[in-house]
């Protein structure tokens, strides 16, 4: 603890955020400092910060990882002030995002294949241990330095608080889809629960030019998932008529629902050779038979995120097709109330904080 | 029933087989008949056949779906002694082989695409409706006549009792490592199960050039698989320090195992996009924990036998690699003994009846 401390203080960048203190997890304003600009590292002012389920979980420690105090926040977008020497990609000014990695080996095998988010060594955006000792704070906070492997350009075409919820709930479906082959036009999709991940894959595989049926428990979501989002058609997950007429249609599903929920109704859904991707992440173990699969040659398989590759490519794809989050911008002073919102689902489809405007020292 | 009596009658060929009466399983002498050679079939002899544990489920009705009297067997080899007019592939004297499939649609996406085995009408070898009502009875019987299409060449250079077993043991852990890419030399397989579909799964991996590991409860295995088999090494999976010092270490982990067993340590097993294949089917669901399937890209996927097209290729990779069943031949008047062995997994590695020597009318 005396080596964080110590590594803290030499940090020189004042920054300011709003962090847990303990797993009651309300957010308050919070200083801490950020270390200066090294030669690869990009420094930004934050302007959007996504608040993921994920930071739900973080900051009351349901996953029993917290280290507190926790600034949360890993969808962050904002503008570029300072870049290090080294610096190749960006120049101060441009619009730039940075997600749930802050930083991996670069030499492992995962790292090589450009999937940095399954390097056994990487670091996460917050909560996690800097190679300095020191703890790494998320986007809930002024600014951000960064490597600038880890940073990534948001294109012109995407508004930056619609962006943001793209650098986790966007590359995780997005990288999902393609991984499991299920970006091929024509095919015929499903997606689990329209919330923060399920909209975007809905607009991803739309564009990736798929037909795509959203699967909900809740029938007041059809409109907006087919007038709003681009959906092809609706199906209500408890009504067993509607779930027995749709059995064998879809060559994969896109499982974003983080609640306990069964698989074998899903698997039922898919043709021979279909895929289940399960993207949310239940805390209870899911009942999986082993028969549905055999039968049909189907699989269950999971994906997170995506590497920096992939991420940047992913927001390529999602400029040139005008992808991005419908999003509900609020003020830091609103976080907490919005993080209520949040574990009752209340949200279309994703709270963005107004980091560059309401998150102010002295304010 | 009228219409499946009367079919019967109308078929000409006198067949003897032993059948289970009802659902106590017991195998007995049963006369019943065959039809004529149709113009695309292939009338053999039938010389061995394999006893596949799934006879075992089938004979008790344990799956709910066994119709009395019940003539098992699906690893059926012997030698063609007619063949009809439109038959091009085979003629009389070729050695030959059927597995579980007796017929299916031919039109479907699956027929098509040359996955017989899902085609939703597909017509199992017993204990199926064949297209005129009869009932079908499988390879515990002296004569087969069965469409060309869904007939095998057995390859020379495989004794045709070590050969029976590849019909479903064989296909079922070949179309599992082909389909879902663990075929790629260099890669570090396990395989979960030493029994009928593991012995034969460690063949075909160490063929197509992988590293092999055989994981079982039974340390008593070890030697057996190493020197007999050719694994490279051997884990017992009860032994937590073993398993622990093999996380992360298979590209693949093909399941044999239809006893309830956790999957969690195996998942554990794989690297980063590793997959977990079950041809396997225990009766009960796993349990399936969604969060290592994300963190690491993992997926669970099932396998079942596997089409015509592929089933020869099965047999003729078998054939160029020497590559068979390790099998206890016996007379079929021991056959419900060897059920009850079978029961136990008292047996290395599978029973075949000795058909054209042992099972014989008025014997």
């Amino acid at each position: 603890m005396a080596a964080i401390k110590v590594a803290e203080q030499e940090h020189p960048v004042p920054a300011f955020g709003w962090a847990a203190r303990d797993q009651s997890g309300v957010l308050s304003p919070f200083d801490f400092s950020r270390r200066a600009t090294g030669e690869k590292d990009v420094k930004f002012k934050v302007l959007y910060c996504g608040i993921c389920h994920s930071d739900l979980h973080m900051i009351k420690n349901e996953w029993g990882i917290a280290t507190y105090p926790l600034v949360p926040g890993h969808e962050i977008v904002g503008q570029v002030t300072e870049v290090g020497s080294q610096v190749t990609k960006f120049s101060p000014g441009d619009r730039v995002g940075v997600g749930c990695i802050a930083a991996s080996c670069r030499s492992c095998d995962s790292c090589i294949n450009d999937l940095e988010n399954h390097c056994p060594k990487a670091i996460p955006i917050y909560s996690g241990h800097s190679s300095d000792g020191t703890v790494t704070y998320g986007g809930y906070s002024d600014v951000m330095v960064c490597d600038e492997h880890f940073v990534v350009r948001i294109p012109d075409a995407l508004p930056l608080q619609s962006a943001a919820p793209l650098l986790c709930a966007g590359i995780t479906v997005y990288s999902a889809l393609r991984y499991y082959g299920l970006d091929r036009p024509g095919m015929n999709l499903a997606v689990v629960g329209l919330g923060g991940l399920g909209h975007v894959a809905v607009k991803f595989a739309r564009a990736m030019g798929a037909q795509v049926t959203v699967i909900s428990t809740s029938p007041a979501k059809k409109d907006d998932a087919i007038q709003n989002l681009g959906a092809d058609s609706f199906l209500i997950s408890r009504d067993q008529e509607e779930m027995k007429a749709a059995m064998g249609r879809f060559d994969g599903i896109v499982d974003t629902v983080s609640a306990d929920h069964p698989l074998v109704p899903l698997i039922g859904l898919l043709k021979t050779n279909g895929k289940l991707v399960l993207v949310g992440a239940p805390t209870k173990p899911l009942e999986l038979p082993a028969f549905p699969l055999l039968k049909g040659r189907k699989m269950v398989g999971g994906s997170g995120i995506g590497g920096m590759k992939e991420t940047q490519e992913m927001l390529d794809f999602a400029g040139k097709h005008g992808i991005a989050a419908e999003v509900e911008v609020i003020p830091v002073e609103y976080v907490n109330k919005a993080m209520e919102r949040l574990e009752k689902a209340d949200v279309k489809y994703r709270f963005v904080i107004d980091v560059g405007n309401t998150l102010l020292k002295n304010a």
